[in-house]
């Protein structure tokens, strides 16, 4: 019989589909062109069954997907410093080449994001921020460290390897022929004294 | 009186009203999110207005809008060649940073685009390809006349510049402190004997 634990259990595995099927559908077609109605479709319930475990309706979703996809990748950097905070960056693109349909959301999303009226504005520009500046941060400690190359500004170091792996991803899920992982810590290695 | 050639002259005109709605309508909201509908409001005619003088509808539009704005671009590296041509993408850079609608616009559709159902995907894919061609070959006219560092492959400073590029612009449309021209410009001499 389904106690009170079976179904706090069954309430959390449907809770887990309704967000898998969030994300695939808002890598598909953006948040502004998705429904929570073809979400509740792509699980077989209906819509009030989706509003019933996200009652925020389509934004609650957004939010959602992107808060568990962010705390996976700042698990990877969390407690690293100077040259191993950057070789976690290399190891998160080598990640994102198994996850096509992680990098299509990001890019969709930030792509839409960029009008102020967007309800991810605020999310998006907040986390470019932060990784702007963890990143900075980083370059700045191999600095400390000696093994930043003479005349490079851990700031500019830091936006123009965001630049680059934002780049490379579009690349990348174009079809072109680039590993990412290999062209970040490359690109990276310009800036450092000894490679990754 | 409005003869035959001042229909033509009015016709012309509203033509271009629409192209100039639709441009600004798909820059805001993205391709999937936008209708006629929208961009004969915010001309002040109707839906069939607009069908009129687009008989193919939204995609129609799309293509239109797209076509114009390569044009222009293609136009300025028309008959350059090396070292030229690699000012040409500095150029339109610096032009970029007047237009945030049409960085905006280009960065929305091709995020969307990388859908392989995206109606608009064959023409973004092309358009990449045709890019990374006409910048791979003007950095191996570099390298033919002497002016490449050793060891620098064509094709793959061809493609680091175009993700340079695109992840620059993300940057700047999310306010960074960016300047997209000169940022280009140094990272393209990163590959040259002489800086451009």
């Amino acid at each position: 019989m389904a106690g009170p634990r079976g179904e706090y259990r069954k309430s959390a595995e449907r809770r887990a589909q309704i967000l898998d099927a969030a994300f695939a559908v808002f890598a598909k077609n953006g948040y502004t062109a998705s429904s929570v109605n073809e979400i509740a479709r792509a699980v077989g319930i209906t819509q009030t069954g989706v509003l019933h475990h996200f009652a925020g309706g389509k934004i609650a979703l957004l939010r959602a997907v992107l808060e568990q996809r962010d705390a996976r990748a700042e698990g990877v950097l969390e407690a690293r410093r100077g040259r191993d905070f950057l070789l976690g960056l290399v190891e998160i693109s080598r990640a994102q080449a198994a996850q096509r349909g992680v990098v299509q959301l990001y890019r969709n999303l930030s792509a839409e994001a960029v009008d102020p009226d967007h309800p991810a504005h605020e999310y998006f520009h907040a986390r470019l921020e932060r990784i702007a500046d963890a990143v900075t941060r980083a370059f700045a400690e191999v600095r400390d460290d000696g093994g930043l190359r003479d005349g490079v500004d851990p700031r500019t170091a830091a936006l123009r390897t965001i630049a680059m792996t934002e780049g490379l991803e579009l690349l990348w899920l174009n079809g072109f022929d680039v590993d990412m992982a290999d062209d970040i810590r490359d690109f990276i290695d310009g800036y450092l004294v000894d490679p990754l």
